[in-house]
């Protein structure tokens, strides 16, 4: 019998703006399943840095909950990032979004000398100990450079962000739509996603290629 | 050379008990993308009825609006419905979440009694008068239920949603999983989506049944 792979999803809220990636979040849990895999959603029950109104642009008066915002994607399923147990778990994911680099990281405010939120951290050591696979797409790779240091990883062709990445100390790789990173070292896969001027279809394209691979490295 | 089909997608807000459900929306873009057409995004410019806490089910003491919550799912490029213009559109399609019977009509709370918003009102009977393709997910097709009288339409397999929509004067099918029901007079296709106990797989499966029929239906 097939055992059914496992993967943890961790999102940053609900919105490309200030959360999640929506699209980027939804399409990776679909391809999951698709392939074969099921899910659980995590998210760190913290404040949002901010909240944006996704029609202007601008800052709007009033807080919300990352937890609470990602439970919108999750349909309510979701459980708090400090539960997250690596030994439950064959695959880390995280999908992007200014989310991953305004709550998970402050690498929107910050760049290199970002913060990377204890829970999040934790997540990502406790996997990369038990020799389990990560995935990130889109701006999220930052985050695995600024834990993991010596990495291969890709956010696509963004030259600033890439610099970024590389004064953190890991190697950047210049992608396309659809295209994967694999740091073959730490099973680490990246994918850009967003990053790129994306329709659609291509980030099912790069959410399908990414957690192909990481089913690939899952043992 | 072959015309480019162009769908209108109408959000009711953004997260499945308040507004519109969101792997519906995303995998009702994506698969638009995928069989080769393209979408405009529209909502209506309202207050939602309330903001639900995704996690513990209970109202938020805040106020939002669906036009602006909507625009996560549609990274910022939406429209607000009063402009929808059906000449510019070949289908019109709603997917499901509480957001079609709280913000686009108030089935939620009034049954067969419930009061559609004039926009949404509007834009269906655009549709319908251009001879043009409507399709909904999910719980939305009681909004064409109510709108347009007697017509066939699917919500899956529960009874008491079913009632509702046989007293609104149109006829109820019975379906599962990916299945449709066409009314082939007025163009209306429709699915049951998370209606049923559903994963995103089958919801996606739903949405590409949905799309390729309405793509048929198109002059």
């Amino acid at each position: 019998m097939v055992r059914i792979k496992k993967f943890a999803v961790v999102l940053s809220g609900s919105g490309v703006f200030d959360g999640a990636e929506i699209h980027e979040a939804t399409l990776s849990l679909y391809v999951i399943v698709k392939n074969g895999g099921t899910y659980e959603i995590f998210a760190p029950d913290i404040p949002q840095h901010h909240v944006i109104n996704h029609i202007t642009g601008e800052e709007m008066s009033e807080s919300r909950n990352v937890l609470i915002e990602s439970a919108r994607i999750a349909r309510g399923k979701i459980r708090a990032l400090h539960e997250f147990d690596a030994a439950e778990f064959d695959a880390l994911l995280f999908p992007g979004g200014f989310g991953a680099a305004k709550n998970l990281s402050s690498f929107a405010f910050d760049g290199p000398d970002c913060k990377v939120n204890q829970d999040v951290k934790n997540a990502i050591e406790a996997m990369v100990k038990a020799k389990k696979t990560i995935g990130a797409l889109c701006i999220a790779p930052v985050i695995l450079a600024k834990v993991l240091g010596e990495v291969d990883l890709t956010i696509g062709q963004d030259k600033s962000t890439a610099d970024a990445i590389e004064v953190m100390g890991a190697h950047h790789q210049l992608t396309r739509h659809g295209e994967v990173t694999i740091d073959s070292k730490l099973k680490l896969v990246t994918t850009p996603c967003y990053m790129l001027d994306a329709n659609i279809v291509e980030i099912g394209e790069g959410a399908q290629n990414l957690v192909k691979a990481m089913m690939g490295l899952i043992d």
